[in-house]
């Protein structure tokens, strides 16, 4: 594999990822063309003279995002989709903003502040080194920066972002792609705004939140159903849509990560892809699944936010997009609303470049493991009958109840016992088996058996009534 | 004027201050009815043992604000359209957000950042004092604070903001009817979002930057010449708006003020007023002149921001609205983007509690006056064939230039020289005489007679040329 010029920094550490990144780079520059097959994991273990262990993860991750395809008797090849994307597949059919955006009016129903299932645990936040950073910012920031500044983000805050989705998203991006927004709720706002009225495939099902934002942007929602596999790409080719909204990386609310042969799909159906990865950033059993975007960065427009990393009040956000459609956006924030907020963004820069964010992140991510197992434990423990899917990822997880089950009645319950949890059916738009998603971000580890000890209580007695 | 209860602390200061609102409550609790001839400024200041100056003082104050009516021969009456008006004439008509907005794309010719005619001196912005109610803030909220927030905005800086807009704007406000924005840009884009498709008077001129803005969220422009009086009603009658969008403190760009009849004429009009309060903190001469949303508060839609009186790069304003145009706004920030960033509202709200806002704008207005007043002069003396008007509010002023001028290079003349000026002829829909706008905020008062002579130089020159 010399010709692959794989270059591993022995003593960097995380060398599995290492060579990942290497071959993803390879497939990228188009080194390793489609349909390539290669070295078996032996033969590139011993090449790179790693252990074979490493190679099989390098392996596996690529294969899961889609980059490298594994079937059985014929090895490991370079999918059909990945090949050379930066080079560029024709442009995705983006919609034009020439149509009109409706406005349509939604009901009040859902609640927009409190815990959500998918809330991280604030206690954490890291208020001193916000402050600290915060503090660099106002006693260094020169004063011409606070005035209007541009409307698709603070430079400074897109370079590292940039270099944070890539390096940790393994994302296909460049500063002039990134539009920092107010989170993942105005990235699709403002991209459904500059496309128009858009047919728009949703995963079924899907946030609830979601849809009355979905539609006053001007989306004609499109359901799909999102099996074990995730979205099924023929499927949201028959409907007819002109884009998919897609939780590639960790279904809300199911938890299933797309599958590789969904996700090759996906790119291969050539229209364009919103990808919401919404938690992407916990993942605790490997490394995480890249996303959609790396794969695609012509079709694909990737909304991400710190709301799960670090807070949902800090209200950051951004947009990758392929850079017509990041014009568009930038445009028309420019025009919308100027922008958000300069102080925070410089803050969020210097809190990328100082490594505070990664490393508030690991530690997050060990809390968050600790919680999810004892939660996953306790719940294989008291309440066997309750299939537990989704838990290699994000902070909630999903919960099939029992046939006959009161799913919100169980919801209401968990709720009282301080797990933040929720009922599938309001998010479903063909029915399914009773279920409900729940946050473990906030249970703390001494708490998960004693809570589902209690939702036990309450769900036989609720089956007594 | 005893049955009137006027309440005077002449411990206090600011007595005419008191006069005025005590006087203006009486208009709005219904204590003076419309038409009521109020005393002569000699007989109240006898009743209230003042100076007679300190009567006439309020009296101005009101005029200007379109609560009383001033008559040569027929002394001081209260106005008809203001009396009684929290209790209710009929709800403006607003249209219906079923209709939908149009997303015109718009050009990108205007810069979106950089100074601008209007953009205070930033060198001033309270650093330290912002960092200190930012530490206040990330050492004291609880976490849950840091949760998703109300999309309309933090209830402390919406209780905090009806306070100041009541003291310092007159307007008649409360809590409920506030939603926190980013700034007047995205008030207005929301506030036209939920009406829908709406015919919109404008005044002529009016900002270019607004126009690209006001048709992407739904508006169809119907421009309305404003004179040195400002914007005739008549005139809005008869173009078939259904609502009208004013800068009464402070036209943009001729800094005209909104004259107490056009004031009333507006509000007796009965369509929805948008009224751009955007510089209206700095009133050099006198009282600031109350907001009309202060006059009729089932009609107006006020919009401002801390743009020119802290920082742009904030991103921090605020709409106070109808209730129920003020629900409609709130539920679609809810689904658009969430609300605003939570860190910097409960900062701002500190600032104004503690007193730190008020501090700010008392030093900013001695400083911007001192520059007015410098560079004022040095036109007066070096430029007298320019017409200087608007100096008595905001950031900027407007110079009508000698006719044949050419507006462009005077302008770009000016920035050279370190003043942030704009042609007026881009703000214009009907044509008019060469003019440009210019800022003073950030001309030292040193700077303004050589910056003055420099231009008359280069102006000498144009016409040599």
């Amino acid at each position: 594999m010399a010709d692959l010029h794989l270059s591993i920094d022995r003593q960097g550490g995380g060398i599995a990822v290492q060579v990942a990144a290497e071959l993803r780079e390879a497939v990228r520059r188009g080194r390793l063309a489609a349909g390539a097959r290669l070295p078996s994991t032996r033969e590139l273990a011993a090449d790179l003279q790693v252990s074979r262990g490493v190679v099989v993860e390098a392996y596996e991750q690529l294969v899961a995002e889609g980059f490298l395809v594994s079937r059985v008797g014929l090895g490991t090849t370079v999918a059909a989709t990945a090949a050379g994307t930066a080079a560029g597949t024709a442009t995705a059919a983006v919609p034009s903003d020439e149509e009109e955006p409706a406005a349509q009016p939604a009901g009040l129903g859902v609640p927009y502040h409190g815990h959500r299932p998918t809330s991280p645990d604030l206690g954490f936040f890291p208020r001193e080194r916000w402050l600290a950073a915060m503090r660099h910012v106002l006693t260094t920031l020169p004063s011409d920066a606070l005035d209007y500044g541009d409307p698709g983000g603070v430079p400074e805050l897109r370079v590292e972002l940039a270099g944070y989705l890539r390096r940790v998203r393994a994302a296909d991006v460049r500063p002039e792609n990134l539009v920092v927004v107010g989170g993942v709720a105005q990235g699709l706002s403002l991209t459904l705004h500059v496309l128009g009225r858009t047919r728009l495939a949703v995963e079924d099902p899907t946030s609830q939140r979601q849809v009355p934002l979905l539609r006053r942007a001007g989306a004609e929602l499109l359901p799909i159903r999102a099996d074990a596999a995730g979205i099924d790409a023929r499927a949201v080719e028959a409907s007819g849509a002109q884009a998919v909204l897609v939780t590639p990386a960790h279904h809300y609310p199911t938890g299933v990560v797309l599958s590789p042969g969904r996700r090759a799909a996906l790119i291969e159906w050539g229209g364009l892809i919103l990808e919401d990865d919404y938690d992407a950033e916990f993942r605790f059993d490997r490394d995480p699944v890249g996303c959609l975007q790396g794969l695609a960065p012509d079709r694909v427009v990737l909304c991400g936010s710190v709301s799960k990393s670090m807070a949902p009040g800090l209200r950051l956000g951004w947009v990758a997009a392929p850079p017509e459609v990041a014009a568009r956006i930038r445009r028309a924030r420019g025009e919308l609303d100027l922008g958000s907020p300069v102080v925070e963004q410089y803050a969020l820069a210097h809190f990328l470049r100082t490594g505070g964010y990664d490393r508030h992140l690991r530690r997050m991510r060990r809390e968050y493991r600790r919680r999810r197992d004892a939660l996953v434990r306790a719940l294989a423990e008291e309440l066997p009958e309750v299939s537990v899917h989704g838990i290699e990822a994000g902070l909630h997880i999903y919960l099939e109840l029992p046939r006959g089950c009161d799913e919100v009645a169980v919801a209401r319950a968990a709720q009282d016992l301080g797990l933040a949890a929720e009922p599938v059916g309001p998010m479903r738009f063909t029915p399914g088996p009773p279920a409900i998603v729940a946050g473990f971000a906030r249970v703390p580890v001494h708490r998960a058996l004693p809570a589902v000890r209690a939702l036990k209580v309450r769900m036989s007695g609720q089956t007594i009534d």
